[in-house]
């Protein structure tokens, strides 16, 4: 199964139709959008959490998270940052395993077009989501409680520091339909001339 | 806080009553037993799926995962298997990030209680579960349908070789509950008389 060229590849992805089904068929529950985003932290020793999917980047299937750059979720080995997510729909006894490599964009970013997505990841956020970034650092003891509560965010301010956008771009996802049993490993394949198809193959569950 | 000495730390860590509260609280969702097991794979990559909650391990606080031996689930560095569970409770908007050395009990462990546990663990299965031992190795490409179906099982046979107890022993539990924003990481205090402690720290989440 082919996914089409490097400008075909965007839309046609063939998990993405799963992946939109499983969101479509779930969307009731409102935790759908979470799933669990594994990393190599300190030490080497994998470290998971629950976060929120923030949609895929505009004409493409790059996969959008938010995160605290001062939390420390993401794993690097020698310039190479790579995730794991878990998204398991509950209703739908789907699971979608997504591997690739991560692009980490904070305030520093030299690029114009990647703090233009940060910038407008921000204020697609509610602005309750915001405020966490305002408050203490995520995993510090709690002194004061009321300090917490102290915080307050003017709507129009552009990101904060501690503002973080995640870009996922998948090279591989593993899909398990536990209503029917049926696996299906899909793999992305870079072709010489740059562009890249999916190979999709169906595997024991 | 303190969760007692060694004979008392069994029943008393203090992390096990809010997990507890949480399992019974979710207890009418399917789901509530399922949770997100990261561990760092081949290459050093993180790795995610999800799994499901066997119990605690009698007169202990250890939690027992049922998995397949040819899936390669663990992760070991220099002899020591760690891993980090991610469990979310979709109903009452807890998280628990459970994490710390796993036992790896298969059909070639010398240790009788050991071997014990593990054919606890499969007579407390299913025979549908225990039949996907029987199948195919997971992720082998599937060339027959046919063949996956044509396992048979004697339901009064002990564990077959795929099945594999895995024993995990908490050292820290982070847990985040959403609804209140509170956020509590209990750490494993191991003592020079071999006994251990959980120490308790409110941390901002």
């Amino acid at each position: 199964m082919a996914g089409g060229g490097a400008a075909g590849s965007a839309l046609s992805s063939p998990w993405r139709a799963l992946l939109q089904r499983a969101l479509d068929g779930n969307a009731h529950l409102r935790h759908s959008t979470y799933f669990q985003l594994a990393t190599v932290g300190a030490g080497g020793w994998p470290a998971n959490r629950t976060v929120v999917f923030r949609g895929f980047q505009e004409h493409c299937d790059k996969i959008q998270i938010n995160t605290d750059a001062r939390s420390n979720k993401v794993c690097c080995q020698r310039n190479v940052c790579v995730l794991q997510i878990c998204w398991y729909f509950t209703d739908s006894w789907e699971q979608f395993r997504i591997s690739g490599i991560i692009d980490v964009i904070d305030g520093s970013s030299a690029d114009p077009a990647k703090l233009q997505h940060r910038e407008k990841a921000w204020f697609k956020s509610s602005v309750k989501s915001r405020l966490q970034y305002l408050g203490p650092q995520p995993g510090v003891p709690v002194v004061d409680d009321q300090q917490i509560n102290d915080v307050h965010l003017d709507a129009s301010a552009g990101p904060v520091d501690a503002f973080c956008l995640l870009v996922l771009d998948p090279e591989k996802v593993d899909y398990l339909n536990l209503k029917n049993n049926q696996r299906l490993v899909f793999t992305r394949i870079q072709k010489e001339d740059g562009s890249s198809d999916w190979m999709a193959e169906k595997v024991s569950p």
